[in-house]
């Protein structure tokens, strides 16, 4: 299957099997938004839940937290939010349709280097085997002039808007000759810096009314309540706060499924460190976190770094975990070392110490932050479209299974009475009642067995337990697994005991 | 402990402890808005999860969902609360201060009761023994006349909100010579309607930007997937569909701690019934939530029930599950009869049928809702409020203890080597390690061990496992009990078992 219908289908399938709606659909959907249906609440959860137990749990010096949306807009005045969270747009007069000026010259650059492969393409087929990419690639003057062009547009791009440029931002879209795709006109508006965070009115409109931003990032609840954990906490340097929620940022361009959205949710942890140790615990926390994600057993093949060059601001070194999705490798997850940036601004603009005392050195200090940045949105995007398979069976039928790792399934176990009398629904429940408290477990009467089995392949459920006629005299359930599709017969009284043991997180966390 | 003292110090002993902290503390704070530090966000998680399992995982017809804060903006339009949901203000032109117009009045009738009080406390010093209060409280004229004034204040105000006639309104807070309680003037503007819902905008501040609100509640998200949810979870009726998530409010007058803030987390469930079937439900829904609650174990006297009288425009029965808070009875949880009110508005505003075929009946219908709404930082401050105790020991000596219900407290169990030395460190991590998988557990081998007691009862941990000298021969520890304070000797290999029975949530399911 290629990329692009994988990621039709599993969009599909999304929709079709309760994990994913688009927010609001009855009145034509709200862009860049979605909401998370049966199914899909609980494959979150369970993913929330297991970066939870691996972080706060399984660390003794990482606690967590759980601060507001609505922060003092002071906050975001330290944090850099309101003078740089910007984004350069630009209209076109004609179609009067708005557009981020930097997408518009990426993608002008892009289809220079489209131009650039097309002739490379070409010469493979006209030389054959004896075709030396490589060199091609750096001599012939075409295809040499296609990606300079890509490259200088780009660089040219960047120094223009690092300098706060703007009107050589819109010249060289003017140089470039690009158009807009709906009027096709080069009838351009200036270029403008747009704030991507929402705000918002609290108080009553007239005086008093004060404007708050919804945060465009968690990290800044737990920079500001950083005292406050660590004195009522009585923790001691390195630690770490951890802390999942809602952001928001009011994207122009919001693309690409759940992977991008206007509301999404991220799971954050800062580690408070000594200045100076901050690139031991940098790379300490790049392998902790790639071994969180490879302990889900997806394919290595499907992860990799990706170290900044550019940094930004507030950063001294940072680096990204990148995902296979089925629209190429993109960043899943973020560790960045943060340095004393935060911390210190905020005590520039409260006018409070936001110092930690070290028994250690005998003397005050700002500490260093490593963070570790998630969305879970993403991860989920990730899980889904990994797990999303179409399989031909034996018997020349076909299935489209979830492979999702068993202990974040949305339902944990079918149990299916094999017809719809005889005593079986009733054994079915009393089974039912037994595991129900500790896992979330379906029952399901309709259909045929082999129907009922598709649909539970369908959400990802790792198990059906079949309730036939020897279960009354064998105390016996046959228990399918969905990957295998293996059947076993076993005694209902060790029936927990064995899902326990493939179902709980901590079969992930013990990895 | 009088209750205005229980309420201050439970304030100062959450913030101290690590359960909720003011919002951005460090810039002086942001009006009812508040974070939940490292053991809040633990007891918050395990309230969520509690309702979650009992709603979700217990039922077999009730599945959740996630909505998203950001919905269309014609969903509220539909609800009602665009036109709807407002606060009468009133500004105070020498003070510049702004208030509710109601709160105003209801003060003043508040003060009137006050008045008549007053009265009785004298005459019953006056009359001593002899003193018959009922007949007092009819007779006396002075009395009479402060309550009659009180009530016919209170009936007024409440038949002009309803008329819509704001002018009446600002009237009667002259006629009763209302001052500003800051200016002590009486030079008042015009009464008018101030919309509850924040506003924002989405997209760029030029054409195609619309505005948003975040929800003032999490039940329309729930109503705009009901075909959704219905459809793709293949649900027959009666079926319900659960949520947690935040929602918003601009409060003009917000008060009372986590009891009524701007920004709050709600817990509802919406049940979709037969019309005509709905009071059966309305009445089910009622005892089953209550018996949730008294699972608690919280003294039965600090629940009641409070039928509504007058109803909301959407429903045609109401009954609130209060609690006993320090500053008296108010409103814990919601139960509501909500008609098919919302289903229809949107169906009309929409365009799109919102219908179950009943199979049974053999028809189509819009089905009738019966709602459960709890607001989970009410049952956070509910279950706070009523842990809070201080104690008397028999040594002579005090301690503050939470007595949070076991399944429910931040950390599990704390781990306490009696010294620092002789290896008790290295057992007490050794049981950790064994245990961390199943809860929170907390590592603690500072101070004496008395000390360490009052530490872990000060934010409720259950048990303290004590490893001391003897471990090292009979491979068992000491388990003491945060409530009775008594002390067992439990072998290490026995813990799990033994933590399990009482510390899980199934625990409180199964009551």
């Amino acid at each position: 299957m290629n990329q692009d219908d994988l990621f039709k289908k599993v969009i599909a399938h999304a929709k079709e099997y309760g994990f994913i709606f688009p927010s609001s659909e009855i009145y034509d959907g709200l862009s860049a938004v979605y909401d998370y249906g049966q199914n899909g609440v609980e494959l979150k959860k369970n993913l929330r839940e297991y970066w939870w137990k691996a972080m706060v749990q399984m660390h003794e010096n990482i606690v967590g937290l759980d601060a507001a949306i609505f922060m003092h807009p002071t906050t975001w005045k330290a944090s850099g939010h309101v003078d740089a969270f910007n984004d350069p747009l630009i209209d076109n007069k004609d179609s009067k349709k708005r557009y981020r000026a930097d997408v518009l010259i990426e993608d002008y650059a892009e289809k220079q280097r489209q131009k650039a492969e097309k002739e490379i393409e070409k010469a493979k087929k006209r030389f054959g085997e004896d075709f030396d990419e490589a060199l091609y690639r750096e001599t012939n003057p075409r295809v040499k002039k296609y990606l300079d062009e890509a490259n200088d547009t780009v660089k040219r791009m960047a120094a223009s808007l690092d300098a706060g440029d703007l009107a050589d931002v819109k010249s060289l879209i003017e140089e470039k000759g690009i158009v807009c795709p709906i009027s096709g006109s080069k009838n351009w508006t200036e270029v403008r810096q747009f704030n991507l965070m929402f705000g918002t009115q609290m108080g009553s409109v007239a005086e008093g009314a004060s404007t708050l931003y919804l945060r465009p990032e968690t990290a800044q609840g737990i920079f500001v309540n950083f005292l406050n954990v660590q004195k009522t906490g009585r923790m001691k340097i390195p630690f770490g706060i951890a802390q999942t929620g809602k952001a928001f940022r009011n994207e122009i361009v919001a693309r690409q499924f759940i992977f991008r959205m206007r509301e999404f949710e991220q799971m954050e942890m800062q580690y408070f460190v000594r200045p100076g140790e901050e690139m031991k615990w940098y790379k300490y926390w790049k392998e902790e976190r790639m071994k969180w994600h490879r302990a889900l057993g997806m394919d290595d093949s499907y992860y990799r770094f990706h170290d900044h060059e550019k940094l930004a601001h507030y950063a001294n070194a940072a680096a990204d975990i990148e995902f296979n999705f089925p629209f190429g490798f993109k960043e899943l997850e973020g560790i960045h070392s943060r340095t004393d940036f935060d911390l210190k601004a905020h005590e520039e603009h409260s006018g409070k110490k936001l110092q930690f005392f070290d028994p250690e050195l005998g003397q005050n200090y700002v500490p260093y932050v490593v963070e570790t940045s998630i969305g879970l949105d993403r991860l989920f995007l990730a899980v889904l479209s990994y797990a999303y398979r179409e399989e031909s069976l034996e018997d020349g039928s076909s299935r489209t299974v979830l492979r999702i790792p068993a202990p974040l399934a949305p339902v944990k176990a079918a149990i299916l009475p094999l017809i719809k009398r005889d005593g079986l629904p009733e054994i079915s429940r009393e089974i039912l009642d037994e595991l129900r408290y500790d896992f979330n477990i379906q029952y399901d009467e309709k259909d045929a067995i082999g129907k009922r089995y598709r649909r539970h392949d369908a959400i990802g459920t790792p198990y059906c337990i079949t309730v036939d006629h020897e279960t009354k005299e064998d105390k016996c359930v046959t228990l399918r697994d969905r990957d295998s599709m293996t059947q076993e017969r076993v005694p209902i009284q060790n029936l927990k005991a064995k899902l326990s043991e493939s179902l709980s997180l901590s079969s992930l966390l013990k990895k």
